[in-house]
């Protein structure tokens, strides 16, 4: 066994701590990652205070890991010690089943096993990135570019991935029309992804504060949509629609800013189902779609592009004692656009 | 001004009762049919009944029609004396908006003229097809081929192309699994249709009442939705799934029976709103999706489809003094699967 310094949640109602955590031992196929900075990802703070079910805690978050390779098991051959990282949402999957075989590890038949308070494939509960190391299995490990800074590439583990995949899955690109639903963590990655794919974009939040910003990291036009007025300028304007909005908004009404055959896609899921008006689907055979991250393939897929584009998220690095206030400052949206730990600061 | 024999509705709550109505005289781009049969829609109820908004009155229903042509205007180059032609959902479209462009009338973005009940180019209200004669622009008539019987043609106007747009639309054909939910006048043609498309064809029906005709017609299997463990002995089956039924049902358990990538379309729209889970559409990347008629191209090659295979509607003949008693029978669903007026014994 291993033993890693990590900030943990010690229930669902107290803050993080400092502590440490133990790591299995570096099997044949597995890599040993000294992290270097770990995201911090809304759905942390919804797993950590019990908002998706319950957990076993200690619990240490974190599906957003870039680091460097410090130790590799005797059969691994996709990385080797020194090289630059990333880890993202899953650390494994069966591997076997239909999707899996498909490269689409995210919709493993079987249930993927996710990077933090999931059932290992050993029985153990996985532990996530607010630590100080991890060991993956080489196939859930993904290489990260020598154009990306490990700080900036941290969070495109996962909400890169999570909006890059819809939008190339529903063919984001010249000629195309994009808007995006929210301008936080995920809706910013989608502003800059689908601006690099040539897709004309357009931000829909719900007032102008962040005009300025949406600008900057590439949106054409930017519309409040607490004005009823943006719902008539752009009704049949889109050809697809990512929400990174997780709380419940008025789907049917962003359904008619779709056009023919165009597609709204949740990339968030509210607690509570969404009422949806049929006639806003068939008058336009519109698709009302849902995307979960993306496989392994796909997010080195991102990880090459982003590199290409010399684009990563926009971070504001704390130290671990911060992950605190950071926690409610994501929850009052005060953030430019993600959280990242600096890990040489977690004890 | 032509006069025309009808069975119209003198108030939304009135019984149907026989009528004249006027046609508007044979223009230049006109062709004049006479109406051999016309089908009765679900729809026709709906609309007489004033649950889909106020009407003008007398309303005569009708958009399966289905007769021959007896008089042609002075351009007219589609259609000629003698021909066997249909009339279905829609008489007219603005033709030049990128939707009428694309041969997709049925989605104009200046909106379809409906076959009745509408306001037509000339702002005359359209009057349908249960009546002897309709003057209709020749770009809206269709031709039916040769081996489809008249009777069994008419209902394919709006219940074959509802159900074969999306078929095509979603790629049905061998190596798909198809679910038709709700076996009446528009799912018995889904179940005909994907089934002649070469996918493989499973009925989801409230009860097994119907099951031995749902396999005559196609079917490879029947599954009870009053039954819970269809719905874990079906879950992720389904590459497609039609929704036929108007009446809300629970959409989120119905998406859990789609696989990856699948799409659930609703081919009919219920008045309220209905929840759906948001995880049911992200955990699958599945869609739920809707689709309205076929562009007039389209129904074409829907009845060309139709006539290669061997392939009609099912239906109950009834002469138009039997009208009422059909619209009970229909809202009873006490029909297999459609019922078709003979014009003939209009009057």
């Amino acid at each position: 066994m291993l033993t890693a310094n990590a900030y943990a949640a010690p229930s669902s109602t107290g803050d993080l701590i400092p502590t440490t955590i133990e790591r299995r031992d570096v099997g044949p196929h597995d890599v040993l990652i000294e992290i270097k900075y770990a995201g911090i990802c809304h759905s942390d703070i919804h797993t950590v205070r019990g908002d998706w079910g319950p957990q076993q805690y200690p619990l240490a978050p974190g599906h957003e890991i870039a680091g460097v390779v410090t130790e590799i098991g005797s059969d691994v051959t996709r990385h080797k010690i020194g090289d630059r990282v990333g880890v993202g949402c899953m650390v494994n999957s069966c591997r076997d089943c239909e999707n899996c075989r498909k490269g689409e590890e995210q919709y493993c038949l079987n249930g993927m096993t996710g990077t933090y308070g999931a059932v290992d494939r050993d029985g153990t509960i996985t532990r996530g990135g607010y630590s100080s190391h991890v060991v993956v299995t080489e196939d859930f490990v993904v290489r990260i570019p020598d154009g990306l800074e490990l700080d900036v590439a941290a969070p495109l583990l996962c909400a890169g991935i999570t909006t890059y995949s819809p939008l190339r899955h529903w063919g984001a690109g010249p000629g195309k029309k994009v808007a995006v639903v929210g301008l936080g963590g995920l809706g910013h990655m989608a502003v800059k992804l689908a601006s690099a794919m040539g897709a004309d974009v357009t931000v829909l939040s719900q007032s102008l504060k962040k005009q300025e910003d949406g600008l900057r990291l590439g949106a054409d036009d930017y519309y409040a949509t607490s004005d009823p007025a943006t719902f008539e300028t752009l009704a049949g304007a889109f050809d697809l629609i990512i929400n990174t909005v997780s709380a419940p908004i008025d789907i049917s009404s962003y359904l008619q800013l779709l056009t023919l055959d165009g597609a709204l896609v949740n990339v968030g899921a509210p607690a509570e189902p969404l009422p949806v008006n049929v006639f806003s689907l068939i008058l336009g055979r519109r698709s009302f779609a849902g995307s979960a991250i993306g496989g392994i393939r796909e997010t080195q897929e991102m990880l090459d592009f982003c590199a290409e584009h010399q684009l990563g998220a926009e971070v504001e690095v704390i130290p671990a004692e911060k992950i605190n206030d950071a926690y409610e400052r994501v929850l009052a949206s005060d953030v430019r656009y993600r959280f990242v730990i600096d890990a040489s600061t977690l004890g």
